[in-house]
């Protein structure tokens, strides 16, 4: 969930000032990916120097700590190589230490900047080690630069080629990686490379581009020989393997990004794990895939592979971004979360944008209805997401259930993998991310790959993973989404799931009545979350009056409300760091009873559906116990005429049963916020959390 | 999950004080049940005078309130009703006047006592208070009481016996149920009856019983004609119907606990809610049906239907209860929740007693084996059930994936209800439940019942509503379970699925190596459980430095491990009334993550599997966080070797990976205990909580 920015200009000059400014911009944008500590690499005064900075926290801190620099900003480069970093971290804590770039040695011949986690890495570096590397930090990544210069070093520093090198190190890593590779040795190149955690390249040209990637006979990787010296016996893991020197490798002739007249040309190129970096400098990008590794010199990007497959496409091209800078800012809103919060209304409706016919209730997802037929035969349907997007998936089951009548299994994607859960050829399985780059979702897509069933995307950013690996799929079109904790695509996932449920029940005319029923609601909706969305005063003062020094919190939910229990809870952690757990109401009397007195805060979610009965009954079951419950009910529910003079309701618009957790947990995320805010915690940026978990 | 109580005395000489013990041991019998508050009705000094004894407070108080009564302790009863009840509230708070016996009037001219919930009590509330009636109390059971004599009434007294003024009362009724009543009118005469809530009937006699039960037509009930008062529309619920007074209720001949040379007898009743108050006095039992009247006069059992069902079964048998008395009681311990825990190493015996056979690796539950090859070829397994229980199906849903390679799915019982979730006739349903009376696994049975699904019981309590109305299943032998924090019949349930799960897959050659592993495994538990015991000074020490003062705590664990996360986290919920909550790691990073810092007390469950690094990579995310966690590990476990010295750990013997949930719960047992112990609370009565949840 790191962020990571490199930025390589070729006949362009540019003076070291504007070259910082352009990489400490460019990991502002990726802050919300993870931010305890923050450093870049760019190159120093003196030939073959490589100057390295960072800092614990923002990257604001790092710009101060560059400022105090006594690099000469007016300096200018030509041609040059800059590579940054802002991390989140996983393996050792948070230290100008620990913050990438890290280095090969003192002198800085190979720095590197690293997603993912390295999961070799102790055998590794008992190697390195044993061959008398001296390693400074606690993390998985000084690895990687180390075994960089070790393999140049045992190849004799000759023949060698970056890729080459690259490729000759990246077979020895395992885990998952995003990674930026500079070196003294082949100065203005840069290696990018990337397996299960993303990475893409945006270039800035006035030639106009061509892609020249021929579906080449990649070459085989040479066979392996093992070094011949004493290394691996003193290696506490499994022997590692370095090949010797000389092997075979030829370059393959695939190129992206060149100008098609053939003359080299001037360019300028922005390579980021995310592209609200890059949007700013030009919407022309590629996406790596796995294995890939790109090469960039002479204002050319060179794509190779680390190993030859069967079956793996060799095709990429060049994407224009969609997205816009300025839906990025925050706008009149002082934080992002709450700008997202008061999008919901429109949000929802770009998701319903084009797909819904209100007057004819007719239901048209064009992602998915080459599909439709399949699914609708298919043996069960298993939705995999993690945290907010799988309570989007709890919150949309039951109508899932009941318009397909298709037995629909809901599951942790962590779990689901850890299990290995049977999978089937007749399954279909529905991936719902925000950021359609969330690793363990993309795991569990992967197995459901090997095993035949059909995959189905439900994900927000255009051009992810996710979107480009499974077989159909729904965008939810709800706009970039920067806030760390999940709102509007919360509520933006739950309705493409509805619709989803809607069309494929499409040809069941027994549910006709009930789909429009749902269709109507949808047409409201809009409207219903702005008038729930007026309740933000009333619930500020409850979150500073009542709640705001409480340690512990409960939600209660059952059926449809279940899902806004969980999510509700969810939010709360995250961002106001108070122990709040969504519980079934059902099964308060098996347990969760014993915690109620009168001092814990209980939020009911009461809205009238035909569990209400059971729901009060919960109720009247906390009362009994002194319990002092914040109730979300209807306007104008005449079974708490009596209960609104005791106790405090926080009353929403009725909608359609399936549709009423789309209102209902409006008031828990404004909750959250004003909880977060009055504590005095950064909404936007809450510790520990990163927005897209790209690492297992 | 109240306890009821009756006893009745049929030309069998008693004083008061002999009859008063009789109730107030049965009660204190059935306090695991429910100890809000307790009361009882007993025969006054005068004719057609009643006397109610209630008391807040557990059954001690009451016993307390009684010595002060003024009534004639020696005063002797040839023939007598007694009832009695030990209360959990659900509704109106716990006071002596909502506790029961609940009264029509001044003059209790009818008592009840009540296990349930009366749904349309405001309905019934509604139209008595138009009629006069004055309610003295918050309850819905007080409602029934006020209805009998409102039907006695309205129908002038006449020719109505006591089964046929119950019948035209029960049917008024929507809920859920198990009643006994007493009236002035009826003397040593009382109706005992149910739905949904459990209820059986000792008997003890010199004779020789038999059961007289022909398969009788039951008598259709007549037609209901509306009363022609304008009461009807002064109620504000929906239109209460009372039958006129005359309607032809010919009695049934069904008799059970009838002498077998038709002299009339002397004999003594226990009427209760669970055997365990019925085991002292005799183990000549019958279990009451739903919609069944059980009328005692003469010295004889009646049993009368309310309404006449197409296929009801009308054969009712006498039962001989196996319980033994001295299992119910604590011995050594100071808590029976304690007893259970070290009874672990015995109960896993139990369980498997007769049903393994360990040198040749063979497993033979006699209960499945006619349906083992229905259940094999079935389409889905679905488990359902609520609290622990569920989490014994957590913790096996993977064993039970590999092994049969049937799609499994969990589902909580009241979720699935609430859902209507699709259920096919080829889907199997195990239903897990220790006492076998839960009353949303009940419901959840009976719904997939409805569909024609194969049905599977995993019960403790021999002889239990789900232990008769499933297709087969399996007892799992732990012996009764008292403390309300269930133990032993965890680490049973979960044993008892493993060897389903075993069973099932005895036709795989492909998983017979696998098989063979944990059948080694589940020979040597109940010694590594000994083992795991041991840690009991070292957790308690824990328990009393480092978590006593601690308002919240996480539980840290993924795969197998996930389910025992949740379960110690009940377990510390339920007794220690700290807000604890098992999270799956894997999704630490969506949300949890943010909670931790150097406060929050965190357990993580890291014993070696497959999952192990993945594990070691959430601990180490902990403490780059600052946490401080106590980690439940492997004995002799290397990567811990660092870590052993900085935080604190506790080490438990290793055993195949599906079972190691059966050791690692265990020390979260005993850290709730001793959390409970060290704040002084009370172990086996937790605040709010009761045994047997017998209402939904």
């Amino acid at each position: 969930m790191c962020g990571i920015f490199g930025y390589v200009n070729y006949l362009v000059e540019k003076t070291r000032g504007e070259i910082e400014n352009t990489l400490l911009d460019g990991m502002q944008r990726l802050e919300y990916r993870g931010y305890d500590s923050a450093g870049l690499a760019i190159d120093g005064d003196k030939e073959n120097e490589v100057l390295l900075f960072k800092e614990v926290g923002k990257v604001a801190a790092l710009r101060k700590l560059i400022k105090t620099s006594s690099a000469d900003v007016n300096k200018t480069f030509v041609s040059h190589v800059g590579i940054a970093h802002t991390r989140w971290a996983t393996h050792g804590p948070p230290s100008p230490l620990n913050a990438h770039p890290h280095s090969s040695d003192v002198t800085n011949e190979f720095v590197i900047v690293h997603n993912g986690i390295i999961t070799n890495y102790r055998e590794l570096k008992a190697l390195l080690v044993s061959k008398g590397f001296v390693f400074q930090t606690d993390t998985d990544t000084e690895c990687i630069a180390k075994l960089c210069k070790y393999v140049y070093d045992i190849n004799n520093h000759r023949d060698l080629d970056f890729t080459e090198l690259a490729k000759l190190v990246l077979i020895e890593l395992q885990g998952a990686y995003g990674l930026l590779i500079k070196s003294v040795h082949f100065p203005n190149e840069v290696i990018a490379t990337r397996k299960g955690s993303p990475l893409l390249i945006g270039v800035k040209t006035d030639k106009k581009l061509k892609v020249d990637f021929v579906d080449v006979e990649f070459p085989d990787f040479p066979e392996i020989t093992v070094e011949p010296a004493a290394a691996v016996s003193s290696a506490t893991g499994p022997s590692l393997l370095v090949p010797l020197a000389g092997s075979d490798l030829r370059r393959s002739q695939s190129r992206a990004f060149i100008s098609d007249d053939g003359v080299p040309m001037q360019a300028e190129f922005f390579l980021a794990s995310d592209p609200s970096a890059v949007v700013e400098h030009t919407k022309k990008v590629l996406y790596l895939e796995d294995d890939d590794i790109a090469h960039i010199y002479d204002g050319e990007l060179h794509i190779h592979r680390v190993r030859r497959e069967e079956g793996q496409s060799t095709i990429r091209s060049i994407q224009t971004l969609e997205i816009e800078l300025n839906e990025i800012m925050k706008g009149n809103f002082d934080h992002f979360m709450q700008k997202e919060i008061f999008e919901q209304p429109d949000s929802v409706i770009n998701t319903m944008r084009g797909r819904i016919d209100f007057e004819n209730k007719i239901v048209t997802l064009g992602g998915l209805s080459a599909y439709l037929n399949t699914i609708r035969r298919c043996r069960r349907i298993i939705m995999v997401a993690c945290g907010t997007s799988f309570h989007s998936c709890m919150a949309t089951r039951a109508i899932f259930e009941e318009l397909t009548e298709i037995p629909i299994v809901v599951e942790l994607a962590s779990d689901f993998l850890d299990r290995r859960s049977p999978v089937f050829r007749d399954d279909t399985c529905i991936f719902v991310s925000q950021s359609g780059e969330t690793a363990d979702t993309m795991l569990a897509l992967q197995y459901c790959i090997e095993r035949g069933a059909l995959t189905v995307g439900i994900v927000n950013s255009v051009g992810s993973s996710i979107s480009r690996q499974t077989n159909c799929g729904v965008h939810i079109n709800a706009g970039p989404e920067i806030g760390v904790a999940s709102t509007k695509a919360y509520t933006s996932q739950y309705v493409a799931l509805v619709m989803m449920a809607l069309s494929l029940s499409d040809d069941r005319i027994s549910k006709r009545a009930r789909r429009h029923e749902i269709i109507d609601g949808l047409g409201k909706i809009s409207k219903q979350i702005e008038e729930v969305l007026a309740l933000n005063d009333q619930i500020k003062e409850m979150a500073e009056t009542s709640l705001v020094n409480q340690k512990s919190l409960l939600l209660l939910g059952r059926g449809y409300q279940f899902a806004t229990a969980l999510e509700g809870a969810l939010k709360i952690k995250e961002i106001s760091y108070m122990h709040s757990e969504g519980v079934l109401a059902g099964e308060l009397k098996h347990g969760v009873l014993a915690l109620v007195d009168e001092d814990l805060p209980i939020i009911v979610l009461a809205t009238k559906d035909s569990l209400f009965p059971k729901v009060m009954s919960a109720v009247e079951q906390v009362i009994a116990r002194s319990g002092n419950p914040i109730i979300i009910c209807n306007k104008d529910e005449n079974a708490f005429s009596k209960l609104k003079t005791t106790y405090r309701t926080l009353e929403v618009p009725a909608t359609v049963d399936c549709l009423q957790g789309l209102l209902n947990v409006i008031p828990l995320q404004l909750m959250s916020y004003w909880l977060a805010v009055k504590k005095g915690f950064d909404v936007d940026f809450p510790r520990n959390l990163a927005k897209a978990v790209t690492v297992e």
